[in-house]
């Protein structure tokens, strides 16, 4: 347990959050920088102030920060922020109210200005941030067709999430379907997998798609990348292709909480989260979630 | 010589526009449509009025048609727009005043919205398109780099068009050119070409920096077709691609010549243009545009 020196903050992790751009950090290619053998994985958590040396933050107060992968974390005032005492269960904070969630109001809201009757196409749409990019979109009167790994996420997609039909990619030719769910083409395809969904999504976007790229799911786990669609379709298409990286939205943190707390408070917006109790068990989390065999938001419960 | 029906009207080609499309055209990729052998090749003309049905059109006036590779070519009113007398020489109506002027400014001030003190970096700058988007991007104080085949058309693109700098593409490693010249990275890049140039402008772009997609000259002659860029590029890059096709514009063809026109009337803006005589050496001229030995827009003077 480190000690908290003059204006820090003493905070024991209770909830981690796990992302897919982990994956990314140990491979070195993160925009945000490497992790390196030696080094504390980087997450964001949960975590309640155990010592504090500020005015500012009081013992058992919940937090949230940089925990990363550890018990104790050590941070100055402005590395912490409040979790309000209505966001419940407080693991909410890292996901429909947090990173994950932000990403998807970003992506879709902000950038895509995702409209009523537009065809919006959401892979790992059981995912975190896909499963609020889902119901976002829903909400404002999007058809949306997700795509997931399995019959039983496809369901909840359906049944939960609000899609109007979801491809199942590990049964379906995913291609073809989107052509049929699709028949006037795909208005705002968001994308968190890479791959060749991608590039499926490309042949059956509409007249001016655009495409929110955001995630590589499908490549982290690799050494090389598959490359973009070619330019020619894109000029065919008239597409607008946008590269998303959700720091960038930070500064907007709190007013993406003012819309969305609300609605999760009503139980307008839902989260369903993967929770592992232990960090011990935080690996064996992770791998599971980059094999896709999570259902839902990852979170270790410390 | 066809003979004009009721409602028609019978042009002679005086000017035909020779552009890298229809190599596209040609095989069959473009998205306007394919010429199969036994098509007359299409092409916008300058043509005269030499029989009228219609009282819109009177003998002896110049017009601007989709005439083709051909003397005479037979149109409805509708398909007429008149050349006005001011446009001198009248093949203007063509290259700057015409479909490659109005593809320069619809890609660099209507979609990329080019501002002063950016950084916009052009390939075939000397060519019909990338030489009128040079001077309205330097015109608006931005700071253009150009990318042209040889030292001549590079002094050109410097001492004409009002480009800060410009590389010989032949001669020069374009990456670590535009690494260098390009510090602050790319703003607007405007893809003329596809292929090698635009993975390197890609890899040197700025945050938040702009790709309009617009042509594929170094691809029309090739089979295959280069991939874009890794998503994971744009992503890190914030960077946002978009397609462009001329035609969707056409509704503002006339708002684009009245900006322009005075410009040309006081030789703001030039066009150099590279002129062949005879209809019946269009195949040779088209084959210099395409292998880059043309210096300026190509025209077919009939």
């Amino acid at each position: 347990m480190p000690e908290p020196g003059a204006g820090e903050v003493l905070c024991r992790t209770r909830y981690l959050s796990l992302d897919p751009y982990m994956r990314s950090q140990i491979a070195g290619r993160h925009t945000s920088g490497a992790v390196v053998p030696g080094d504390v994985m980087n997450g964001e958590t949960v975590s309640e102030v155990v010592r504090s040396n500020v005015t500012s933050f009081s013992v058992g107060q919940l937090v949230r920060c940089m925990g990363g992968w550890q018990e104790y974390s050590v941070h100055v005032a402005s590395e912490l922020s409040t979790v309000a005492d209505n966001i419940d269960p407080p693991s909410y904070a890292l996901s429909v109210l947090g990173m994950t969630g932000l990403t998807a109001h970003a992506g879709m809201i902000w950038l895509a200005r995702v409209c009523a009757g537009e065809c919006v196409v959401i892979p790992a749409v059981t995912g975190g941030v896909g499963s609020i990019a889902a119901q976002l979109c829903a909400a404002r009167g999007a058809r949306v067709i997700g795509i997931a790994g399995s019959g039983e996420k496809c369901r909840y997609a359906i049944e939960t999430l609000g899609a109007a039909d979801c491809i199942d990619r590990r049964s379906e030719d995913v291609e073809a379907r989107l052509g049929k769910l699709c028949p006037d083409g795909i208005n705002v395809y968001f994308d968190l997998v890479g791959g060749s969904i991608l590039h499926a999504a490309c042949r059956n976007l509409a007249h001016y798609g655009r495409v929110v790229l955001c995630g590589l799911m499908a490549e982290y786990n690799r050494a090389d990348r598959t490359p973009g669609p070619a330019p020619g379709l894109l000029i065919g298409k008239r597409a607008v292709v946008s590269g998303l990286v959700v720091y960038d939205y930070e500064p907007r943190r709190d007013e993406f909480i003012r819309e969305c707390l609300p609605l999760v408070v009503q139980s307008k917006l839902t989260q369903r989260e993967d929770i592992t109790v232990g960090l011990a068990n935080a690996p064996a989390a992770f791998h599971r979630l980059m094999s896709g065999q999570n259902f839902g938001k990852v979170i270790v419960k410390a």
